[in-house]
């Protein structure tokens, strides 16, 4: 655990200390006030340290790599800022919504413009690499986009299969963690094969620290965990546990469960979470983390730099897994 | 007129022949479908034709040009999208807007893909000229949307100074149209004076563009102009001719005039027309597009090109001059 404490404390304080100042102007004060709120909240700050470990992989840490990591994490919040006014959420890392303390119409605008000071950091990077860059970065912009109307629409709808609900995860959060990876790693020089490996094992990893999210919310300790017990469940959200729970309920225990479902209040979180037990949600939860983690594991394997170069993205995969109480 | 229809139309149907298709993938339709609505709806197609001309001013058309011509339509298309959700407006072009049609958040979202779009063509530009379109776009882009925040705050605003209001006219419309210009001349292969010249006639022509805009709301032949009369002044729009006029009223006028704002039907269009007549508005106004017209083809008159080459810009401005009653 020091190691990676280590490891990703030092990219995370060389990352901070280039990205932590204002990245827009004075004026107008309202519209770079909201574009800057939750970048001064700071944050864990995963993605743009994953660019710049893609560089390490590769070769020294370049300057090119903090363009990039800066646009993916303006990226980043700039996704925040925009979901959280489709869901209409009030709070954020314990601090009040962009668009409750500016408005919607000025939160949207802030939005707007991080995604164009995102893109004003790629266009800084070498041409040599830039139109590469460019493009990866695109691609991922444009999935977790699709991911968050994916994840609007499921809300809406009656049936959601295993497959649909892994693919919006991965559209939505997976997919820019393995794009960070991948854009460091060709900042860093890395051939097609090795970027692609990078690219699977970061999806992979996103995929089952997403299951563990839905299982923490659940099973795990929520002091521990930092979040609000159950959640999800209180939100009726369609988790990995709900998906699961609704594939293998028999018919009788589901009529309860959707009965349980109709409840507003707290008292509902108990109960699912003992019928999630009863037909054994959890222990395959955390059968399915473990796959996603292993097929993450051994994607990294195949990338061909030695072995103790690739410690500290183990070491970070591992400490983001030992999450759970 | 034959002249400049000839030359913008050609430059429109190559422009046409090229961007009248899908620009997003089939899935996930709803997002997609809303992203093409205004695309498929047609439009003037003013800043990438200008893009076009910009280019052909210094050599024959290339491809490049067309990529950018792209980018700045998706990106003039991505704020009308996001604007008339802040704006709650209902119609535009004579079509329900896409918020209306797909929802505030499928709509938002859909924004954002068209400005992630708009970049995913600049990345196709060869990087001899990558790096400064990128920077000019970017740098118009962000003041596309300081006009539109400062639009909105001065709504609320008592008092607005003609400068104030010169400034967020000029953000919110003229820049896109100078930058379109500009960025079309460099990927033509002009120079840094050239470029800054053909800027200054874009702005300026925008801001012409504007007066007139405003003066025809209220001085205009309606069904030439195509607008609804007095539209501006049934939404209390803070126009030239409204900040003028607060300008120049003696008090007594002031307070007939402050009393005729506060009315909600059109009765109160006629009356206030009279008061903008009565203290001169709209001979004001015609010098003050004059003005900037005449700033507009100094500009032109500057860049460093043979005359003949310039006719084009000068019919086009002429003809968009000539919408008046």
């Amino acid at each position: 655990m020091n190691n990676v404490l280590t490891e990703f404390a030092g990219l995370y304080e060389k990352f901070e200390s280039q990205f932590n100042n204002r990245h827009f102007p004075e004026k107008p004060e309202k519209l770079y006030d909201a574009a800057e709120h939750y970048l001064s909240l700071r944050g864990k700050r995963i993605r743009p340290v994953l660019c710049l470990m893609g560089n390490e992989l590769f070769a020294p840490l370049k300057q090119d790599a903090f363009f990039a990591a800066n646009a993916i994490e303006l990226f980043h919040n700039f996704t925040l800022v925009h979901d959280d006014i489709m869901d209409h959420a009030v709070l954020r890392r314990g601090h009040q919504t962009v668009h409750k303390l500016y408005g919607e119409s000025t939160a949207l605008l802030a939005g707007d413009v991080m995604l164009i000071q995102a893109y004003d950091y790629l266009s800084k990077i070498n041409t040599t690499h830039l139109p590469k860059v460019l493009s990866l970065f695109a691609d991922a912009a444009k999935k977790v986009c699709e991911g968050q109307q994916l994840d609007m629409e499921f809300e809406n709808r009656d049936h959601v299969s295993l497959d649909d609900y892994v693919n919006m995860i991965s559209l939505k959060t997976s997919v820019l963690l393995a794009a960070s990876l991948r854009i460091g790693s060709v900042l860093g020089g890395a051939g097609p094969a090795n970027q692609e490996n990078l690219y699977s094992f970061g999806k992979n990893l996103g995929i089952a620290f997403q299951i563990q999210d839905d299982y923490l919310d659940a099973f795990g300790n929520a002091e521990k965990f930092g979040k609000k017990h159950g959640g999800d469940i209180m939100s009726n959200k369609k988790t990995f546990l709900h998906l699961r729970a609704m594939n293998v309920l028999e018919d009788g225990k589901k009529v309860e469960y959707a009965k349980l479902l109709q409840g507003n209040d707290e008292t509902k979180i108990e109960p699912i979470i003992r019928i999630y037990r009863s037909c054994g949600v959890d222990e395959w939860a955390k059968k399915l983390k473990q796959k996603y983690f292993d097929l993450a594991l051994k994607h990294l394997e195949e990338v061909a730099v030695v072995s103790v170069r690739k410690n500290s993205l183990i070491h970070l995969a591992e400490s983001l897994m030992e999450r759970q109480s």
